[in-house]
């Protein structure tokens, strides 16, 4: 399967000083045990030499990647004014991570490359080099002309995918940035992705309550009744399979997973939990709701591990797989 | 193991029109699969002879309970004024519900039975009765002599033990109910437990953050610096293993949990979402800080498939082994 893709993937290295380059150049290395498809490293080879030995092919364009993949990581270089030490991120690496997801975009966009594959970037080092978006994701929506409000992060693990509401608000916000236009726009994108990310007809989508039990009936919170409800009875109305509201704490065991394609949660941790506590080295990070197939392994930039050999090259390669199969089923239902 | 028990768990079968009898029979029939100790069972006979076709052998107490069990399901009779139908809760059946619970919580504490396991009640009948505790657990706990602010619940399955510092509060309100002092004393509660009821010497808790990512050093909430933060450091002077607080979606993978013997969670799905996602059939409800052992499945009482055979006995089973191996260590510590 994995050599079934046209195109290579586009892989940014993220930002130079973290493990971005390690799990990337590890990835390459166990390639075959990881079942990966072909890819390009997009980013400054040194960031890759200075944490591994193995050998690196620069290449000029994805399709020559192609011819060097078995011979060496190949790499598309990009420029960057200083070499960073790992563990120390730096203003020029900042540079270097933001020019990588550039040309990582513009080549699945182009067709050159058949998905984009983040790796970990630093938030701090690009907001002091002007980057304005709250993440990586928003940045590639607006690269793709998508309104950052229209794509939806989809935490996809073998067993559960999830899909927050809402994301980075303290808990005691969360109610009160919860509305039922918000809930039926994400419900949607998370939808439309299922079939088309995942080549799934007919999707069914669970919804989570808000409050404990679901609120039970009012007892607990009424933001299932007043907010929830009537999301999800807008979107059974459009015609998706949507269930719920859910309690949360029963709707993520192996039995109840099986009702459902993803799981529509109201925040952060209510989603992340139990992604990270079944698949916590394959969750992956898929964007939904854009014209390329974009994914990333749900970890940061570990600062404080990089360049010791220590880091997990299974969340990048999951994410690799995923951004395969993401591509092929599009390509099939395109 | 199961057969070291000196006496029989006193299980009480809960609400008579629930699943409590039915699961209660079945555990007895499968006991040597479910490698189960002695039990007695306690409320109305009837209300097992509706469910389940098996024998029963009603007992005076405990005593006789354990010559009587090789032949049938021990069973101390509560005499009900009517007998329920399965799935049609009374209230009749809530007296006869709590009179059980009295009975089995007075067994144990006059040393009669060696640890309380509770079936499923229903509040609705019970508040309507003139019950006024939130649940079983604080009814349990003033029978005992306990504050109920004293006791704390605990979720714990084979990998994984949490204990919520709020319970059964809409989301909104989760942040304002937190304080330094609740989470000391929830903490010390959970601390205390692990050493009486799982025999650990030197418990390790790991307590997490409530916003995303534990606030991101105040980015994202500032409870974990105000409020957190300052519990640790307490129960940390005290002498107690206590770390966090930690993000609460990578604390609870497989790694991470070999790292601490409990978890101490914020609010209810912070707990119970990682407790079910993991180990739904074996998520058992234990009571800490009681003078006498008490564990219940997690589960409600279902009335919807009452009757229907279809009931799964494994949480049951599940609470009967730990209420089991709790009271043996407690017995061996004494």
């Amino acid at each position: 399967m994995a050599r079934a893709l046209q195109f290579p993937l586009a892989v940014s290295l993220g930002d130079p000083a973290g493990i971005g380059p390690e799990v990337i150049a590890k990835c390459w290395d166990s390639r075959e045990a990881l079942g990966l498809p072909q890819f390009v490293a997009i980013g400054d080879a040194r960031s890759v030499a200075a944490v591994w030995d193995g050998p690196i092919e620069v290449v000029e364009n994805p399709r020559e990647a192609d011819a060097a993949f078995d011979y060496g990581l190949p790499l598309i270089q990009i420029n960057a004014p200083e070499s960073d030490v790992p563990g120390h991120p730096s203003v020029a690496g900042a540079h270097t991570s933001l020019d990588s997801l550039e040309l990582a975009v513009g080549l699945a966009r182009s067709g050159s490359a058949s998905a984009v594959v983040t790796g970990p970037v630093a938030k701090e080092q690009l907001y002091a080099i002007g980057f304005s978006h709250p993440g990586q994701t928003e940045f590639v929506a607006e690269r793709c002309g998508i309104s950052p409000g229209n794509v939806v992060m989809m935490l996809a693990g073998p067993t559960l995918r999830t899909v927050p509401v809402t994301t980075h608000l303290p808990l005691h916000l969360v109610a009160s940035h919860l509305n039922s236009a918000l809930i039926e726009s994400r419900g949607r994108a998370a939808l439309r992705g299922l079939q088309r990310n995942f080549g799934i007809a007919e999707p069914r989508l669970a919804i989570s309550g808000l409050n404990p039990h679901a609120g039970e009936g009012g007892q607990l919170g009424r933001e299932e009744i007043e907010i929830i409800e009537p999301a999800i009875a807008a979107l059974a109305a459009e015609g998706w399979r949507v269930t719920g509201p859910h309690p949360a704490d029963t709707m993520f065991h192996a039995r109840a997973r099986a009702n459902y394609d993803a799981a529509l949660c109201m925040y952060h941790d209510q989603a992340l939990i139990p992604i990270k506590a079944l698949h916590f080295e394959e969750a992956v990070n898929v964007t939904l709701g854009l014209p390329i197939v974009r994914t990333a392994p749900d970890h940061g930039t570990a600062f404080d591990i990089a360049g010791q050999d220590r880091a997990d090259p299974r969340p990048m390669a999951a994410a690799m797989r995923m951004a395969a199969e993401n591509a092929m089923l599009r390509a099939e239902t395109a």
